[in-house]
């Protein structure tokens, strides 16, 4: 943890070590000596950084129980000014008691049946606002034009302007007709975040249509229902977590908690796939925090590994920036940047692939473009980082 | 809310009215005219003020739904530096769409049989490591000096050192034993905080041991199993909210969320008290915010009102000022200000209530105390705000 604070720090870190595990801010009549054995213990305090273990004993194996004691009240004493968690690391034997993805990386990449590059994805845009049956033709514009996994944006839930059954129905079934046309794997990830007996409405109507994925919105829900989610042994849906609203919590350098963590968590509670940030798109999050977020998702634990998903302004000219930066075991999503496209879904969908396509054979985005159009298309549209 | 943005704030308002309804990035191919009408449209900018209205059409009465439009992707666009939703106003009739407290103030006032002073709980101390019969001891001795409600602290949940069930059942059973001793009508908050499905265990146990309370942490457990809870038919319990973590998002000025939204969040779901904060603790948060966080509980909205809930780093001392400032209909609760007595916990309960009752009659702590010794105990040992 990174602290500022009108004590010393060491101070202050004795008062914040007290009130994250057995203490409160005077002493008491109910205290007894074999109590003090479950006390957090600061042992390394640099400049403004320290670090603090925690027993074992003083957890369960419940992210909202974690998150009470490590970031529960921590960050409104007064004690402290500035309180930033920037790194928690959990003893494999305590995480091996969480289940993880179900599927992982490579549950993902079997099912669908891509071995060597990174996944392309759209989101459905205008965020919300289309009628059901014009997000299912999208849906299918973005398929055939070589996107393998269509997701809802976080947004869209179950509005009257699009009903989540029939919005599941239909895409489904377009989703179907891809298949059967082009003979490729394709997924489509239906946004069930909602309070969390809706959310298991929602999902039993994805499996009774045959669904094979469900995106949940992991902060906006909350960790009580992630990790619930996971348990309910009838479905067996890839999962897809969406991270919106973390940046409340994430995005100031000096106060909050380093989405790292979060992307930790979410790995517990089963993630298959969780958005990391992208570094190259409209989103904060530099390459530095974005690797830290991946590394959460992949590091050998015991549990399968969550496939990252990098998204958030993102359009086929940054493509080979990402793979570089952050290799092929990865999720590229794009919304605009695909119906965005001056010919539109398809042309968008199919120059995201081209994109892919020149980085795995190594050829320039431009060499490339010469004898792909929609990707040449891409191109002229969007002609830096930020369009 | 209010924007720091590196383009003119007026520009940044646009971008960010987009990002939370309908919009994206870039101009796209699959954007129509008569989806324009879901547009968040911006009323009004004042110096780096800006207010924004959204269509009632694009939620649905979630609030994982309307986090994900209102307070989602905004807070990490580059195109704000720093983002803060100062207020949010939901209109009566959206709001009435949300079931609200079952009990609310008066309903708690009636079942406890306390008509015209604050509530004062105790939150048992050492947060964590009693084992339960310790538990159940210090909550007797707790209620025998006169506390109302005693509650579990947010980071004890079903531990090995102390497991909910045993822990339910026997301070329950403490519970009966005050009641019949006293005539008096107690409480017990037990903190059902975990994943939904252990959450709805351990409430069905406190429910078959005629508990009539469950604590639950609203922001470590999240909004999804919150809102749903309420609908579980077969309980019916003063909900008691806890607000962990919420600082991670709420306490710094030009970045997140304000705490008054989450407490109005947390009615809405269906919680019948909420901490609000103290202004004369431990914990920051000054007069004029846990005023606005007391005015999202109680205001004139067609739902019961929450009953707010004081606390952190509280004892005798303060109780003028707070009753003062916040009126009557509150909850003080103090941990190490009941348990941190000299004399111990059951004279420090004693404490508190002679330090609201000499409030209620309009006499000074300082010539109270020389009548009653607890509180001449408490007072000298905590001899300011900050002991």
């Amino acid at each position: 943890m990174k602290i500022k604070s009108s004590l010393s720090v060491r101070e202050a870190a004795v008062r914040l070590a007290a009130e994250s595990s057995i203490g409160t801010w005077t002493d008491i009549s109910t205290m007894k000596p074999e109590i003090r054995k479950l006390a957090a213990k600061i042992f390394e305090i640099k400049e403004d950084v320290i670090k603090v273990a925690y027993p074992l004993d003083i957890f369960e194996p419940s992210i909202p129980q974690i998150l009470a004691d490590v970031a529960g009240n921590i960050f409104g004493m007064l004690d402290v000014d500035e309180l930033r968690i920037e790194d928690i690391i959990i003893p494999s034997k305590f995480l091996k008691q969480f289940r993880g993805p179900s599927h992982g990386i490579d549950g993902v990449r079997n099912m669908m049946q891509i071995k060597d590059r990174p996944l392309v994805g759209t989101i459905i845009k205008p965020k919300i606002g289309l009628p059901y049956k014009d997000h299912a033709r999208v849906a299918f514009e973005a398929w055939i034009g070589g996107i393998d996994f269509v997701k809802d944006d976080e947004n869209l839930t179950n509005q009257s302007f699009n009903p989540f059954k029939e919005r599941v129905i239909e895409t489904l079934q377009a989703l179907d007709r891809v298949e059967t046309k082009t003979g490729e794997k394709k997924n489509y990830a239906a946004n069930i975040s909602a309070p969390y007996n809706e959310m298991l409405e929602r999902a039993d109507i994805l499996k009774d249509h045959d669904g094979k994925c469900a995106m949940i919105d992991v902060i906006t829900c909350g960790f009580s229902a992630v990790q619930s989610f996971i348990t309910e042994e009838r479905f067996n849906f890839i999962l897809h977590g969406h991270r919106a609203m973390h940046a409340a919590m994430t995005r100031n350098p000096n106060h909050g908690i380093h989405m790292s963590m979060l992307a930790l968590l979410s790995r517990m509670c089963g993630m298959d796939q969780f958005h990391v940030g992208a570094a190259f798109g409209k989103m904060e999050g530099d390459v530095e925090e974005v690797t830290r977020n991946i590394h959460s998702c992949t590091f050998d634990c015991g549990l399968k590994k969550t496939f990252p998903a990098c998204s958030g302004g993102l359009h086929p000219r940054v493509i080979p920036d990402i793979i570089e930066t952050f290799g092929k075991d990865i999720i590229i999503q794009a919304g605009g940047g695909v119906h965005g496209h001056p010919k539109g879904t398809t042309a968008g969908a199919t120059a995201m692939r081209q994109a892919v396509d020149a980085v795995m054979d190594g050829v320039s985005l431009e060499t490339h473009a010469k004898t792909h159009e929609e990707l040449a298309g891409a191109l002229q549209k969007w002609k830096s980082q930020y369009s």
